[in-house]
């Protein structure tokens, strides 16, 4: 859940660093058990050995979002019901500059092929200064195409 | 969770006992997060004390029921969610013939006026030797209007 203020930018890898394997990385497997016309989504997520349930309204005047920690075997039960609305990757924690982690994450699936990084910040500031090494390539930020719903349901995006 | 084979009836009250408050009962407010066009819902239910998130998927090839335990702030956080898709009624248990209970529901809200009361056998055979006292009216076991989802959606039945 959000505390507070979060400053993230989220960017396409190219080219992909060829020391991923020297960091550490936990597999992410997540998919949708409900996405309604009125802006609810219910999603299930596998992070390493743990896994949750989040319930998150982002439209309206309601917003919410509850995270409920689920056991294995609920998760394995839920999870049919997410086909066709998931998102499968390995994620690389990479350190930056400034103390920022890189979250560089490596689909699978439908999404092979895709490989984005985030990184998080504490101010605009922080995020304005930012230098990008090299490997990250154009800044997807506020391209709805590459949210993780979009991504999910709609597939690889065109450009 | 349906354990095994569970056979249910459904009818409408009328007259309503003078006694219900006689009876042991319950506050059960419940709503739905969401309704999925492909068969899932996601529903809150406060009974008492306690409170329930379920996720229930009923058509198609894959049938699941999960229910988790939530506590009382996250059932509070998430009811905002189910604003027009709500069931709020107190819950009466009486005891019934052959050591069956009955489970009347007096409604209110969008749905004040409606009595139900379900019956629940543990064999088709009990369930159809069952003589419903004098104040359990229409059967309403195949009636869709009467269950829960499309009562919460639709309100009150018209006839």
């Amino acid at each position: 859940m959000a505390s507070g203020m979060e400053i993230e930018r989220k960017f396409l890898v190219d080219p992909v660093p060829g020391d991923l394997d020297a960091h550490p990385s936990s597999r992410i497997d997540q998919g949708y058990v409900a996405i309604t016309d009125d802006g609810v989504e219910v999603r299930i997520r596998q992070y390493g050995d743990r896994a949750f349930l989040t319930i998150k309204s982002g439209s309206g005047m309601v917003r919410v979002e509850e995270e409920i920690e689920i056991d294995r075997r609920r998760f394995d039960a839920l999870w049919p019901l997410t086909e066709g609305r998931r998102i499968c990757k390995r994620r690389y924690l990479i350190p930056a500059e400034g103390g920022a982690t890189i979250e560089l994450d490596v689909y699978d699936g439908a999404l092979t092929g895709l490989v984005t990084a985030e990184v998080e910040f504490e101010s605009e500031a922080a995020a304005a200064a930012f230098t990008p090494p090299a490997w990250l390539g154009r800044d997807v930020t506020d391209d709805r195409a590459y949210k993780n719903q979009r991504l999910a349901v709609d597939g690889l995006p065109s450009a």
